[in-house]
């Protein structure tokens, strides 16, 4: 190749087969070219790059399976609600507020804090998605964009003809980096008929569909009153299981549900502060680990979740499903490592363009230091990162090779403008009249 | 008062009665002696110290209401695993390599995490608590110490006739901040005399009594099976009901017990990472705190919970409870920022001396940042420090008005030596024969 090469030097390199040791990554035109064991690599040309990482640990960098992004500006405004009134009294109000250049300040906020905490991917669900892709693509991170669409609000005909328009505009931009699905937000705010129009649409673009799925036992009992299947039987009567389907939390399943999955693996994101919090229950992860289903963590959206820190999220993966099953032992803590990087890249089909470290993958990267108070000692690394470790542990992030956090800093994004303008954005929505 | 007053001025005071914007405290003799709403403060004399944190709100230091300190040598080295295995084939054989000064060490160690999470007093429960005195001396912290009794070791007349010397010599030293309790273990590694004993000690000595009830399920069965009540009511029976009782856990409570803290209210240490991590359950939160229980949070030791940060330790208390309850809005983030200090010096019957910032208690106050990527916007501040913020946001922590931490420094700890050490100690107690 022409193009100079990147050498990324660090303590250890986390790789499918497992740590290799003082290992340096070799990164040619944003993708790693191979993984070189201590002693083993080349000597770099004098045009070349070396990245040092020193005591730091490489990983993939994590998926962020499910966000609704912008929200980010909404945090802690309305907390310790049941989800009805929080969104219909709280969140819409709220949301009929925003004013055109709001979603790009709240997407870019929310770009830092998921940069800063190893997200390179982040798969959303929101609107005005012509800002979320400013945002992505000003940042430099990767992205799988999803317009909501519902047709309680009487315009379902017309956001799905928007949401075609965006992909055929969007899908492949960023340098590749975006990728645009359909997203249709619930079965509970569309019907069947516009769903089997949405699954036709993504067939006929070629792409995905994302949905909220299965997220209360309410939403559960009424479709099966109104339609006489569950949410996950809706999508196989309605055809959405013929093209990529990423099911958005997946609490409540049915043992049909979890039968029906021996011949149909759609993508699930696990949604677990989001769920917890919002006392929806907590999806039957070790069961769908123990299926090898396509499983993804997902922070939701700030509003619910408060937090885009992806340590917080493993974290509550575990805490939450040993709650549930009074299991010590599974999931455990590198299976949730997994389901943070490369779970989430299958479960939205880009495992052959990211969430691992591998050759011709992209160079989607980040260092995680394990040194200090809170950390030290180190037994067991991959312990320490999914119980010990919270986003500060983060000190380099990179995508397609390129660094966009080193230390502290985003070399994208511009911190203090994006702050001072997400709170006063924040205050203008959550303002009483 | 002759000594130099101190001044602490924060952007807002947490008091008993909500925030107090632009507050001013002033600190003599180490003790709160009023809280001053902004202007209102006197100038300070000339001899006077004024501590200015700016943006940083100031609260209460947090009260962790049970630990096993110096666990911190072990943190991570066998997760995933069964409570009973992993006591016996994991930490006990790890325990047994433990020498004279280790305790020394990882109790420091231990000291740095939990200071640096605002953590100003901790209630612990191990052995050579000479060396944990020692480590609670040097730091400015203040400690409830017990040392393990049981029975099983046969060793358990030598173990009280020890702790009870021990409280002798050390009740009220380090001018004030360390207390020493009676800690037997648990009923299961105990016998009823043996307790009763116990407790005819603590009241001889005029102290209180700190055990692990009722964590798992089968402890409570086997508590029924063998002496026909509950681990709570063996409590009564035996007479532990007679001094200040702080019982650990309190995960699997029956309809009796509930019904019996209608007249007795023994203090609870809550804690939701070690319990949902090792599959116990999740003790009911809101129950006991809607019965106005002295409940506190706890973190328990480093090798079962993996890390010492309050702020996940307040997260996984609401997550996990309304994990298994399915309950949205209880407990809420204002109540479990009270449990997390008043409440647990509540539970240690220390409420006369810290858990709050007002006149007559202990100047134990710590300065938390809510500026930043991962916290801004701020909608709700209380919000903000339960859900968003991690140790992280500390920046500040006095004890007894004494400065002991200031942005990542440790003014009475060496870092950079007691990781080493410990790190050392930890590698040869898990080392493999």
């Amino acid at each position: 190749m022409s193009s100079p090469t990147l050498w990324v030097k660090s303590a250890a390199t986390l790789t499918p087969d497992g740590f290799v040791e003082g290992a340096t990554v070799q990164v040619a035109a944003g993708q790693v070219v191979r993984v070189w064991a201590s002693g083993e690599a080349p000597t770099p040309k004098p045009a070349d790059e070396i990245l040092d990482l020193g005591p730091q640990l490489l990983l993939p960098g994590f998926v962020n399976s499910h966000t609704h992004a912008a929200m980010n500006l909404l945090r802690g405004f309305s907390d310790d609600l049941p989800l009805d009134p929080w969104l219909h009294q709280h969140v819409y109000p709220a949301e009929a507020r925003l004013k055109p250049g709001d979603i790009l300040w709240g997407t870019r906020a929310a770009l830092l804090e998921m940069i800063a905490s190893g997200i390179t991917t982040f798969v959303d669900m929101y609107f005005a998605l012509d800002e979320v892709a400013q945002a992505v693509r000003e940042s430099g991170t990767r992205a799988v964009l999803g317009r909501g669409l519902i047709t309680v609000s009487g315009r379902g005909e017309e956001a799905l003809a928007e949401a075609s328009d965006f992909h055929r505009r969007t899908q492949g931009s960023a340098d590749g980096r975006i990728t645009t699905w359909l997203a249709p937000h619930a079965p509970y705010t569309t019907t069947p008929d516009y769903l089997q129009a949405v699954g036709e649409a993504a067939r006929a673009l070629g792409t995905g569909v994302h949905i909220h799925l299965s997220e209360t036992r309410r939403e559960v009992e009424d479709c099966l009153a109104a339609y006489g299947v569950t949410p996950f039987g809706l999508m196989r009567k309605v055809g959405l299981d013929r093209q990529p389907l990423l099911a958005a939390h997946a609490v409540h399943l049915t043992a049909d549900d979890l039968e029906s999955f021996s011949d149909w693996r759609p993508g699930i994101a696990h949604n677990p502060i989001s769920n917890l919090k919002m006392g929806c229950g907590m999806a039957p992860v070790a069961r769908l680990l123990e299926l090898a289903m396509p499983l993804g963590l997902g922070t939701d959206g700030v509003a619910s979740a408060n937090s885009l820190d992806f340590f917080l999220t493993m974290k509550a993966s575990i805490w939450g499903a040993r709650g549930a099953t009074g299991d010590p032992c599974w999931p455990n803590a590198a299976q949730i490592l997994h389901a943070a990087s490369a779970g989430g890249a299958r479960a939205v089909e880009l495992h052959k363009k990211t969430g691992a470290i591998a050759p011709g993958l992209a160079a989607d990267l980040i260092g995680v230091s394990l040194q200090g108070v809170g950390l030290e000692p180190v037994h067991d690394r991959i312990s320490t990162l999914v119980y010990s470790a919270t986003a500060a542990a983060v000190k380099t992030v990179l995508v397609d090779g390129k660094l966009l956090y080193q230390d502290g800093a985003f070399l994208t994004l511009d911190q203090e403008a994006i702050l001072a303008h997400a709170a006063e954005i924040g205050r203008r929505l959550v303002a009483k009249n």
